[in-house]
């Protein structure tokens, strides 16, 4: 086998065990580590052979794919390990600041290095049709060369040279993702005892909020042009008015609103800045400190 | 024309002036009145019957549509307005318990009521494949007897005797909206100032919000069945993990993570309570005043 089949795995929790799965399947050579080596017995009878330490799983391939629970566990696991001349791809999840000095860290210890944020949780690894995908970025030649493998758990997509780029990527769609699921909880909390299904709930939320979604891509256009009135369909001074129903209904229905008041408190910042027939795009300043 | 085709509107702001054109397209007799007179001129010279009170207007069709700003001016529109044998269709945001109260209020005079909530901007309107829809709560029998009007500006769908129940749809999709908008709103703040165009960032919030959407679905069936580790793929216990992420990125962006903290709370008090291998649904149950 050549070497381009070779690949190591660092990490056999969730994630890295879903990930081993679809390299052994594709026909790679794979190398597994795991601090509790228990967790790497099931891979073993599927053909993966198991080092005894990170520095011998290291050792044994080009690549050196590191799926470990933060940052810190990262530094640990490799403090002894050969990186001369090695790829080393983190898709541990981390900050933007923990990318980037690790990727110097690789990089001092004569290793490319490239930094991953998996947008998925384990059951969509190697179900293409799930849609998951892996943002990618640091050394572009290593992303290049390595990409047959890179793609085979999920689809691959490279974000930029700058390390932190993919961790930054990564957590502005898990910070959305938060928001919305927030959102969510609200909406169940007040159809609570109402007697409509949750399900039924449910559907109508995922058909709404699909179609919302867009509101997105109208914000961005606002965001480049500076031009925060573009396209406006419903402005400040409409859109805090409606607030002052969705209070009140929470309220009727016994619901705290903790989890809308601060964004409404943004709007309403920006209301009395005079500018209500702007979008809320202006919350996104508001946002950015000092 | 027969009295079926017959129908007022009271209220030609954005949302009524839209809701007008589709109805006179659609072969209505249409009589329409505002408090502001010089807005129904152009509607006028597109062929609707201008009334000059709310009263007139009232008696003029036996289907009364008032899309107006508040409660409040649906109940002075229509303080001295013959009600009795007329069918009320409300369309102006309020709360369930106005709606409700309305609802008693114009049965008093006898009236038949419904009360609708509008899921869409105006520009939507009329445009089938929008995908605009509004939500009818109240009388049945008014709802089904007078379907096809209702359904010509955008598709109706009743969702139980309750008069109060459109409303709380209604909010409880705006407040879900609210909740991804917040969370879109920390997205593009995490993103300014690195060169990734706003656009760019908003294909990917689109496309990751609409696959994670389905969330809450999952959600939905935890609440029914009251086990919140139902098909549990992210726990608590992992989610509050990589909630210091996030918070750790907004800091190192200089980023005020204040969209985000109240729903990490909330979940961190789940998870002291033991809960760290259950789904966040927990969070509905915590919304839920005394
Ligand atoms: N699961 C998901 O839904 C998901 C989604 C996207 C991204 N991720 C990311 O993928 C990474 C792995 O997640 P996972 O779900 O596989 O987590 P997990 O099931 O909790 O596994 C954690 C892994 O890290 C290892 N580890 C922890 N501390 C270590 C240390 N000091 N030295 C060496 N190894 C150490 C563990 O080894 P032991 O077996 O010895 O404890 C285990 O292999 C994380 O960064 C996570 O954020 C996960
Ligand atoms: N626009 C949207 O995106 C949207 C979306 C969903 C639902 N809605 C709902 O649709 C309703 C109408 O919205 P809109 O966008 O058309 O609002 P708008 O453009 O601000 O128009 C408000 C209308 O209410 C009238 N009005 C206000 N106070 C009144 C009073 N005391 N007596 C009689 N008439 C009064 C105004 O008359 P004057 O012309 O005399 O001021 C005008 O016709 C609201 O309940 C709104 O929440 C709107």
């Amino acid at each position: 086998m050549s070497t381009d089949k070779k690949i190591t795995l660092l990490g056999l929790g969730a994630m890295g065990t879903a990930l081993a799965r679809t390299w052994l399947a594709a026909g790679y050579e794979l190398t597994v580590w795991n601090r509790t080596a228990s967790r790497a017995e099931p891979l073993a009878a599927e053909g993966a052979a198991v080092a005894a330490s990170a520095a011998e799983a290291v050792a044994a391939s080009p690549v050196v794919v590191a799926c470990l629970l933060d940052d810190a566990s990262v530094g640990e696991a490799l403090a002894d390990a050969g990186l001369a001349g090695k790829d080393l791809v983190n898709i541990t999840t981390g900050t933007p600041a923990q990318a980037r000095a690790r990727s110097d860290w690789a990089t001092a210890r004569g290793a490319r290095y490239l930094d991953g944020g998996i947008m998925a949780v384990p059951p969509m690894i190697g179900v293409p049709e799930a849609g998951a995908y892996v943002f990618y970025s640091g050394s572009e030649a290593l992303f290049e060369e390595r990409r047959d493998a890179l793609a085979v758990p999920a689809a691959a997509r490279y974000v930029g040279g700058d390390a932190g780029s993919a961790a930054l990527h990564d957590v502005a769609l898990l910070s959305a993702m938060m928001g919305m699921f927030g959102g969510i909880s609200h909406a169940f909390a007040l159809m609570r005892g109402t007697g409509v299904p949750p399900k039924e709930t449910a559907a109508l939320l995922v058909e709404w909020l699909t179609a919302m979604a867009g509101y997105a891509n109208g914000m961005a256009a606002q965001l480049e042009s500076g031009d925060y009135t573009l396209g406006v369909t419903s402005n400040l001074a409409m859109m805090v008015e409606g607030n002052a129903t969705l209070l009140r209904t929470a309220e009727e229905q016994g619901v705290s609103a903790e989890l809308l008041t601060p964004y409404m408190g943004l709007m309403e910042r920006l209301l009395a800045d005079g500018r209500g027939a702007e979008s809320a795009a202006g919350v996104v300043d508001l946002l950015r400190k000092g």
